[in-house]
């Protein structure tokens, strides 16, 4: 995977970095909408029961990236940041270390890169977080990182299915 | 100045950021060749007798911005972080709170944005540098941000005109 990211994104590195690769049967341009659509990001971003409340997107470097979720006992968690790159149906890169406009954040905890190639007539799906240290990745994945992130996948997928 | 900040910038506030505003008498594209070539960079980035021993210069969203400053002592104090947005002759957005690559840097501290106007045949010079907190942005005024930055200004504007 490393041989196809750009070369200005750092290379992921196993004692800091958690990387998920998949291959899916969606487009994608439907990838890429899932993604960038508010109201479909709703509907998967985060592992039922929680859900999504609110999402707001700026998509342009600097511009907001924020959603709520919230659990299913009713307590909602904001996670605000920015986005860094924003190339359709390729790339999308945002941060919760810089909140929108590009301002210092308070807690800064990583850097997500998602990135996409068509394959056949489904997608090569890269997710990428990037972390300042190897104690930021070890919290990362005990706070449940690869069954989450991949439980999204497979409802983002079943629900760009139910959409189309 | 705020008026001509583009949208996707923060607004600069008085709380928690620290803002230079000066006319100078030497052209935009002199000062952009200032701020873009390493080997002008270090004839005036830091207030002498201070001096920049390294610098090193990928000018590109996620490249590296790189500065080694050297006290009269022999100290060398490097200082990595990207830049955030590169517009020729009107805008550099860099950061040491993303590493190279947009990894989450250890200790996040400031984006300064640099904004260049024509104002007649000299330049309208702004430079802001954004943190997470009053209190980072309180530790920078006490490091001496406002003499130092219009010091390094004065020298820039001096060996610009040394070099026509």
């Amino acid at each position: 995977m490393t041989a196809s990211l750009p070369s200005h994104l750092a290379r992921p590195d196993p004692e800091r970095d958690l990387v998920i690769e998949r291959e899916i049967d969606v487009p994608v341009s439907l990838v890429w909408k899932a993604w960038t659509t508010p109201a479909h990001l709703r509907n998967w971003f985060v592992p039922r029961p929680w859900s999504v409340t609110d999402c707001e997107m700026d998509l342009r470097p600097g511009g907001i990236c924020r959603t709520v979720m919230r659990s299913p006992e009713g307590q909602e968690f904001p996670n605000v940041g920015c986005y860094l790159e924003v190339v359709p149906e390729q790339r999308l890169v945002f941060t919760d270390s810089l909140l929108p406009g590009f301002r210092p954040a308070p807690e800064p905890f990583f850097t997500a890169a998602l990135l996409l190639a068509p394959n056949g007539s489904g997608t090569r799906y890269t997710a990428i977080a990037f972390h300042g240290s190897d104690e930021a990745r070890r919290k990362h994945e005990a706070m449940g990182f690869y069954d989450g992130w991949n439980t999204v996948i497979d409802q983002m997928v079943e629900s760009i299915k139910q959409q189309r």
